[in-house]
């Protein structure tokens, strides 16, 4: 794979880099780590890269891996910097035949996100997109569950997404994350829906297999001075009746990333924490409370199939982010060779998720500019 | 005391009698325990009462006591009937000049409410609220953490309720308890946010001393058939700019009690898990997590005060209620002994938390039918 | 009934009076409960007893209250003195025909117990010990699993008891609970054995029905200048040939009551933990874990019986506690009637888990002198 | 590096491989995975090697690769056989310059082990043993905590392994796993103790810096016609005074590996879980509980070298396997370039931590089998 982003400075390029290359099917070839050459170089260093194939701008890197030979190439153009960066070279990557694994949110807005879509469509390529959450296979073991109808019909959704990193105004610092997830112009509309409400919101619908039509929003900012949203509190209403609470914070201080997805449905409820990965607790009506654990022999296929160890052995955020890339290499490695991919490689996110995540910062943002209600 | 209600089938009404009698300080003297005064002369055999104090009516019981010498007749009356029948008792207690404990919610509506506080204001009388959740000592830690200015100004709140027993429709069946919640005669307007969504409005004030100003609810019914809501979620804004989330459920399948308080401010954020209730969770955003726990040398001594065992010997539910006797005991006794109380006694919830209840109670109505923000 | 011991500064004397009163099934009518009449005095009056009942020693009371007529007189004594002090009121309780609830250890050494064994099965009297943690309801269901075979024949047992609280001297200071505690007269032979050891044991052999027959001890003191033992490790052979681990502590710094107990057959296992004492975690070794909670309709009949409040709302050391002297008491007034008691009834310690308990103790020091196995 | 064993049907062969790549310091370049070349082709292609470099032994892979010119010859040689087929490859290994990493227990017997460590002392090259549960970010800071001497003087340790799939006698089937273990040709004296209550004291010795100088062991085989033993429990004395208990089992039916380490000395205690394992929980004795989380800003220096992603994002199995392989490789790679390697770097476990398993191992044997205690 290449690159793009992932400099001096990201956090999420190096956990990009070893998800990817964790089980030994991706390599990465070539990068442009940075819009400072430079920098670019360092990185590219850093990662015992062949100095040739660390490019200067993402667009030499796609013009010029494009014409390289297939299987020296890269195969697919991973993507992993701030929104406002996702677009263009996402464009150019499936214009000259790359796939695409790119970082969420999609893009900056809902009309990139379209563009992008059309595109897809039009290429054939794979695009998948890093919702992490759904890599972990307690999440896929709780999809089955519903999917199965264990649980009946599902009633009432609880999904939340509270951190504290952003409880002083860090973005006023130097602090490189901080600092483009609060400007609107490298960020969106909003820091906190669209960086983490978009997970909440995707595990949520993930798990669950429904889709949200209706939605009231409360977007604030608590850190005073601060330009973008650091808060969300959310109201829900799913097709088919269900209800749901949607909340995601950057100011909720000593919080971490306690992603927690709870479902309930007319037999039971489940519950998924994503800082405890390896349990998925159901709560059922009719009898005692049953604990699944990654790695059991009590699991579906599919829970199975993103596992790497045996019960007791924790696995936890790489392993989740690496069982993305895993599928879509596989799924890639098979439209190379013209072969159908397994079933199970063709569950992780793709464009779709992500274009549903760019409606939902808008739908959002509607929603709390006019204090109501707002279809979806 | 005198009871009003707890015959057969009640469950509150013996928990109200374990609470009472736990630590020595109060005893049942009489009870007018069932509308059949049949019903009523079994339960006060089982309590031991001396058959001419078991009441055929709460009427009889309150005038007839009020005849007895001081001393002699019961110093306040407990009510534990449902909902509609709290006013009644109540306003003769009072105008007989008995001091009330009384369950919660406070009566059927506002109308009710204003009058019971207008009573109570011009007798002068106690009146204690049954709301269980704050007579935790860990909850106590936890509004004097937020009081001393330990977490800093407050921004966020989520407090959250659900429970699962009405998943199925079980007041079609001869289910006493869930009989009268789901009777708008006997249960007011509302099943779920009167029964356990006003427990978890009082506690996100208690603990944060904060006020809701603003809230936009969304109250369901899930189950087919069902005359009330079983299911309420809904967004706050609190006095002085804090947001937040309050949630209650009763088809929440497979939930117990889970109540549950998250309070966020500049420097920490709290958590409390009210089935595992000795323990505090405090989340500082610039140290490690603190854990703090009922019974040590390490709490408040308004904590300490309402702790009976040594730490490590789990104190539960019927403790907690156990407190707001106690408590309210204390400033009878003081009343009658023309004391004051310890200021620590005085920490119990009244007719004023009772009366902002209901006024919540409507509120969530009003918003819910016009899908809106109302003030509050 | 009436009380010995539990005079000013007892924490446990206290803590029985709760528990036993809380049903509203037993009434303290006397006690004498301190050497010293004065102190007596006060706490009688703390309990609002008649002064004519406040006893100036627990021969007073026995004699006096033997020539009152039945009904008015006590019916059972309460023994919560130190170890040194249960032989001789025990032995006089029941040469005057009282029933008697005592606290453990039985006795300060296996020869005093021998003799009470004696005298119990010569009067045929009632003799409830207060090894309150089997009085939870999940320790009942533990048992009520294994004994119906649910786990398969029982291999491994693994119980301890750490606790912190002499990890300083507090025998040096006028700590009243460290010096008796840390006094051989008063104590016995041992200090953390005699006090908590004996409480894990009883809990191992409860829940498992099996009995140890061989130990290998380690008793140690951390603490310089201790007189007794503060902490004790020993491997157990079970007869049938389970294995198993016992420790108990009294310097593990930080540690509350943190009794736990782990039972292993052949098809699965059980985890119980007396600080969440509401939940019975047992995991299959061909199913998913289970979690079993108090108040449940997935619980025995005997866990059910000893439950006071709906499943979330947590029950805790008092009701455990409780449990012992409700189920006692049910006991004793079916002996006063004449009649057969439930079945449910009779479960709780009494002077031969007492008297094993004695000899536990015995078997642990000479293991630890000899440092080799001892038969049991 | 180059790997020896690892085939088909292995499980500990891929783990190896996964984190030794996680990081893109380490590649796998050559291999001989299985005594069936046949099978070592297979493994060798799907690690996508060159054919040539996949050889038939693994003494064909050493003196072929020794040909090899430097940085293009395997920098190391990586050994996850069972447990009889350390010895020889490591031995041949260092005899032909090649530094190793070694699964764990070092050898078949502590004369092996012996014979290693002359081998590595008088070659000069670096040996890392896969003790993988030191290679958690929580267990460094633990060590350092007792380091730093936070905890005062340690008094009692307990360390605990109990695993549950040999509760069925797996190795009468063709499971892979199940059958070398329990065969003392290819496992050694025990199954239990080598496998596993070798992680166990070494994570003991490691977090507390204390040697164990006398132990009394109690082996048992609870599965009927087990060669070895499925069951281990131990008391221990450490050098210094404190007293310990350790125990291991592969029949706790319905564990998976639940690894937990509980430290106490004069100040307060700490506990580790693997099952759990970004979590620290400090148990002061002078104030509230403490609970460290890996990738804070609140720990050590040690525990934040060795890790990958920002708190919240949960660490795993792999990446406490990764850490001691990108510990190792650093040391090389610096060895290789003649500097010297970060301090943090030479915090992985050695033949030293393996030798003194090896000890462990007889002394646990000798113990139980004499019924005594035994000097260490």
């Amino acid at each position: 794979m290449g690159m793009v982003g992932g400099g001096p400075g990201s956090f999420i390029g190096h956990v990009h880099y070893m998800a990817a290359i964790m089980d030994g099917q991706i390599e990465l070839v070539c990068g442009s780590f940075s819009s400072n050459p430079k920098k670019s170089k360092i990185t590219g260093s850093e990662y015992y890269l062949n100095p040739d194939r660390v490019y200067d701008t993402f667009q030499e890197m796609i013009t010029e891996e494009a014409k390289l030979p297939l299987g020296v190439r890269m195969d697919f153009v991973c993507i992993v910097t701030p929104n406002h960066l996702h677009f263009e070279p996402a464009k150019l990557a499936m214009e000259n035949g790359f796939h695409v694994v790119c970082d969420k949110p999609l893009a900056l807005d809902a009309d990139e996100a379209e563009v992008m879509v059309r595109l897809k469509e039009e290429t054939g390529l794979l695009f998948a997109l890093t919702h992490t959450y759904t890599g972990y296979p307690m999440v896929k073991e709780a999809r089955k569950l519903v999917k199965d109808g264990d649980l009946g019909k599902i009633r009432k959704v609880v999904v939340e997404y509270p951190q504290g990193w952003l409880t002083e105004p860090l973005e006023l610092t130097d602090h490189v994350q901080a600092s483009w997830r609060n400007d609107p112009k490298r960020s969106g509309k909003t820091c906190c829906v669209g960086d983490i409400g978009t997970h909440a919101f995707n595990l949520a619908e993930y798990v669950t297999g429904l889709q949200v039509n209706e939605l009231m929003a409360d977007l604030s900012t608590l850190v005073p001075n601060r330009v973008l949203d650091d808060d969300a509190n959310m109201l829900l209403h799913f097709k088919g009746g269900a209800r749901g609470v949607l909340y995601a914070s950057q100011i909720s201080a000593g919080e971490e990333n306690a992603v927690k997805l709870r479902v309930y449905g007319e037999k039971g409820g489940l519950e998924f924490n994503q800082m405890e990965p390896n349990t998925l607790i159901i709560k059922w009506h009719d009898k005692p409370m049953e604990v699944r654990r990654t790695g059991t022999g009590f699991v579906s296929d599919i829970a199975a199939y993103n596992t790497r160890v045996p019960a007791g052995h924790p696995e936890g955020y790489l392993e989740a982010f690496a069982n993305i890339y895993r599928n879509a290499a596989t799924c890639i490695q098979h439209m190379l060779e013209g072969t159908e991919p397994p079933e199970e490689a063709l569950d992780f996110p793709t464009i779709y998720e992500g274009f549903r995540g760019m409606q939902f910062v808008d739908k959002a943002v509607e929603s709390s500019e006019k204090q109501s209600w707002v279809e979806f």
